[in-house]
């Protein structure tokens, strides 16, 4: 940030009085603004023991496979959101979400909230951010192409739990790889 | 927003191409300007079968009881955040944070994340945007003093859970309240 959203002129860098640490500070107007972290919503869609994933056609990660997800808008739920990411990236109707997972990725100032849900009719599709989608079981994920290390595991905790009949709510940090 | 934080120009409010809502849009340089919720972290610090709550000194909610909490900063995760609110407002150490609640607030854009936790030797303070501290009992609790409608769906069902002896992570939505 380099100006002022509200007036234009330039913002410093600075520790505004009674903070703690430095925020982006209007040299005109003194209004603060602030940055936050975003939310990413996403389900695990389930369907007959098996997992609607989506092979992405975007970049980050252009051609690895992915669980639907996207950053959370204002004016929704998380669960609205989630499902909202589910019809658009693989054509499928969310039912029936149940809150799952919760992951702070602190590095990239990032919270993933995740629902599993069902999907309306078992119908899915391939939305215009993928290269394809398909029903996976345990079996057929592509462990070795899979986008990030969340959707890994996301999906490990799942098969686990399912094999448990149990899906306690949890909780849990994904911190920056070490550079190899 | 009304100037492109990046390039100061003025920005366009239209759906960007391949969009399907309205979004901040340099004129200028094009950049997308998304806004989207903020996270609310804070704790539920009990010792000793009371609750760790604090009187507002700041407003909204002037004079108002709360529970510690505020927004997450980038860089942190959810829970080091809860813990840095329970040292800002209640000058106290929160530890064994365990993930209790999720709330959506749709209205005002926000998600809240509760842990419940304790509290090193049962110590706490007044922080500077407080007016006073204190731990309270359910039968202490101001129920009708509480500053915020989460504040009262999570006292009421920490002590529900606690008459339980279980603690399930839930997740609910808080909408707005019905004008009079």
């Amino acid at each position: 940030m380099k100006f002022c959203p509200e007036c234009g002129n330039h913002v410093a860098y600075t520790v505004p009085p009674g903070d703690d640490r430095e925020r982006h500070v209007c040299s005109q107007c003194d209004v603060i603004h602030y940055h936050n972290p975003k939310v990413i919503v996403g389900c695990i869609p389930e369907h007959e023991g098996r997992v609607l994933m989506c092979k992405r056609a975007i970049e980050p990660r252009y051609g690895y496979w992915t669980l639907p997800a996207g950053f959370m808008e204002n004016q929704e739920t998380s669960a609205e959101g989630a499902a909202r990411e589910t019809r658009e990236e693989a054509a499928a109707e969310a039912t029936e979400l149940a809150l799952y997972r919760v992951f702070d990725v602190p590095h990239i100032n990032q919270v993933y909230i995740f629902y599993r849900c069902g999907i309306v009719n078992g119908q899915y599709g391939v939305g215009p951010e993928s290269l394809e989608s398909d029903l996976l079981s345990e079996q057929q994920i592509p462990w070795d192409e899979l986008a990030f290390p969340v959707v890994r595991e996301l999906l490990q905790a799942f098969f686990k739990d399912r094999h448990e009949g149990t899906f306690p709510v949890r909780h849990s940090i994904i911190r920056r790889p070490p550079r190899a």
